[in-house]
């Protein structure tokens, strides 16, 4: 959908000069741009590029000298990446509307809202509830009694669980597992595992009458609050006797594994392929970077900052910013690295000595 | 379902007092406990909170005062987790009785047995054969030829490649692929790669005539022993020309990855995010932690532990318990590290000397 | 299909010996081989289980004296794992002749080409495009606009989202997603984490008035080019305002996350579980080990290899290889590793002295 420059600069709440009537409705890289694009040049390092390509307007830093590139408009964006917020959901397109496919297979019993979109092949069983507004994509199974909140979106290939209730305005991205049995297994007499944590793996190898994995259902479910998004692929495990929960406007990113009973404060950011173990407590606003895992039966306290590929292997108090394996606060972790890397040379010459 | 008192006691093997007719349904948490629910308090830390909540009875530690926390009834459980297991069990919903689906696609030529039930748009390929008892849910995909034991779970979205064999009582999560194709390139002369790990890097680097990774096929397919439950989004690769295989009662957690020409023994635990590359071999009994990874090629023993986290790199003798990256004997892994944080200071005390 | 000894080494480019009109369907190991298959003995290691097996014909690695092992045939294979990528596409039978499928929901505004198969339950959107001769398995769903090249490859539960591009013999594993929207959120004002990454989490704990992140929509899409390879469960995001790419003949393992923005050069490996963060641009012929991970916005040259479960933070250099947590050179992440493992009993002497 086109836009003019000055309905784009009023939507972000920025300023715009030159010829704001110029209509976009689409926007490029400054190298990439044509005649009829918006150009996205936030920073100076783009000045070139801009002054190349053939954008006739731009979203340019603050003081941009924009005429002096050829530019026939420019808005002038404050703050980048919360510009491009705004941009991109004006520019997006809305969701296919698919109403309800004749393909879908929809219990009688389960109560579907106003405005609800499902795709083709899509399961929705016995006593599921839909709020108004939801758009489901193709092929999605929703397990009997599942609760979905209002304007949710389901990609295709999601998969709800038994007793998983889903808060509003939610989005999970394709093949999204929520509810599957948690990993809960226990074996008659106390394990080779439960000896090693007290030995340091330095008692005798003890190897049981009976090997059996004892099996813990997951009665409990997941609850997802309103505001939450979920990547491709994660998976979120049901809690044992309550609910494993997610709080509000907590956003995951893909392939991220949430164990069984965790529960995960409001607004926290999960990288792609970060995991958190069973049983594990994560405050409000606690930014979890890629790879990262933080172990079971821990508590993580708000605005704890984890660094990419850390991992937590005891409690970490509010506000903490940590960092490597085990994770320890950033500072030491950099610390002890440098002195590392100054170790061989070290070892060296006290050899000599 | 509703059981007594004294019928939970009896199935758990443990001791009940007190009012053992009273009925319940449901376990809950000791604070979040109703007046009509069993709440599982399994160590003293429980105390206060079972006191403040509303529970008649409950499952309590050995020892425990029931009387003075206000209950009208109690089981003592003499390990906690193993009683949870049956607990869960009779506490649980049996599977939904979805018969055969009218939408489900079976091929004239498949064999499905007694009993068992398929979900919508689930596709059964040529010759398959489902043993009796078997559970498979909505949208399943099931190859040509692949082989299901009795009683076996397939969760929605499951993926059956070419040339599986599960065993009998295997669950498998949503959307698990089994039997897809191996990781297994080659170029047509040797690589960089192949050179790399003989010079440690420092040789100079050379660019291949043909740049082209050649495909290795893989005809060998999966086997899955009896009891093997694997978790949501896991991958199972085929072997090159025998099957992967997975031995009886070892269980997998979620989006674990398993390489092609992999044999993992019997009464594992593979935890979260976990993997295991190509052709490596896993004794019985070996507990992987979340995030571990085992090189390929490599044999692992029995009975060895590998922490959260840690990386194998070489041949792991039976018994062992392994941490860190390369990972080491635990007992080194923590010295190592303990000296690693007093590095620092012990560099600076050497600058200044 | 049965092929003779002489057709194989012809394939293969290799001599044969002995009675070459011998006819194999299958390839075995040497130990479980029966007398009507192929022998793979491609090293010395597998003597032993040569002779010991009952195979009359096997691929032997240069100079065998495969007469003396009970042999009525040979093929020598000069470079080995190449010989295998020969010989199993040989004995691989092709995928299904499965036509298009009765309950596949073809839009009829999308074009299928020559030779297109087409699986039970597959959704194909306005407007897709599919070459000739690609194979598209069963519940694959394919958004309104996606352009497939010829000759691709789609197995069961892929996710092509809206604005994906594919190439010419493109094959994606089961459960593959590609143009999930990328994982791209902003604050009001600056975040806490955006402060961690200046004082290296020494400053003071700032909780925001807005704790919300906003989303920042993803409108590029993704392109893979020819020959691109992906694994099962892998995941590719779509970019902001361009796609996300993949260069031509680069093959991706399972459970691989490559995210938004991302460009990714010709005829790369990258191994399972590992991890590329947004807008990273990697080079040609780099290879990527298992459960390694790039960080965001760096650039990584051509050639370069990075060791399993390395982690890089910075800037790659073309033809480096590297390893750690943060990776290094190999050489140097080796010597400190070494040093490490000396520091406890260098301590414990300092102590003494």
């Amino acid at each position: 959908m086109a836009h003019s420059i000055a309905e784009i600069a009023a939507a972000l709440g920025a300023k715009a000069f030159g010829a704001t009537d110029l209509m976009v409705d689409k926007a490029s890289e400054p190298a990439a741009a044509g005649p009829a694009d918006l150009a996205l040049a936030m920073t100076p390092a783009y000045a070139p590029a801009l002054a190349a390509g053939q954008a006739r307007c731009a979203v340019v830093w603050p003081d941009a000298d924009w005429q002096s590139m050829g530019l026939e408009a420019a808005i002038f964006a404050p703050r980048a990446r919360l510009a491009m917020s705004r941009l991109t959901q004006m520019l997006d397109q809305p969701l296919p509307a698919i109403g309800i496919a004749p393909t879908a297979q929809i219990d009688p019993s389960a109560q579907i809202g106003e405005g609800v979109h499902i795709g083709h092949f899509t399961v929705i069983g016995a006593g599921a509830v839909i709020g108004d507004g939801c758009w489901i994509g193709d092929q999605v199974t929703i397990h009997a009694g599942v609760l979905v909140g209002k304007a949710t979106v389901l990609h295709p290939g999601v998969r709800l669980q038994r007793a998983v209730t889903l808060g509003d305005n939610v989005i999970l991205q394709p093949n999204v597992v929520i509810g599957g049995d948690g990993f809960s297994f226990v074996s008659a007499a106390p394990s080779h595992v439960e000896a090693a944590r007290e030995t340091l793996g330095e008692g005798p190898t003890v190897i049981p009458d009976d090997p059996t994995w004892y099996r813990i259902h997951s009665l409990g479910g997941v609850t997802l609050a309103d505001n939450v998004e979920i990547g491709a692929s994660s998976t979120v495990d049901a809690g044992t006797i309550r609910a494993t929960q997610i709080g509000e406007g907590t956003k995951i990113d893909n392939q991220v594994q949430v164990g069984h009973n965790v529960i995960i404060g409001a607004h926290c950011l999960l990288c792609a392929q970060s995991g958190v173990a069973g049983s594990t407590m994560i405050g409000d606003r606690v930014v979890i970077g890629g790879m990262a895992g933080v172990a079971d039966n821990l508590k993580i306290g708000d605005d704890v900052v984890l660094g990419g590929a850390s991992v937590v292997l005891s409690n970490v108090p509010a506000g903490r910013v940590m960092m490597g394996y085990p994770a320890t606060k950033m500072k030491s972790h950099v610390d002890s690295y440098k002195a590392l890397r100054r170790l061989p040379r070290l070892l060296r010459n006290l050899g000599k000595s």
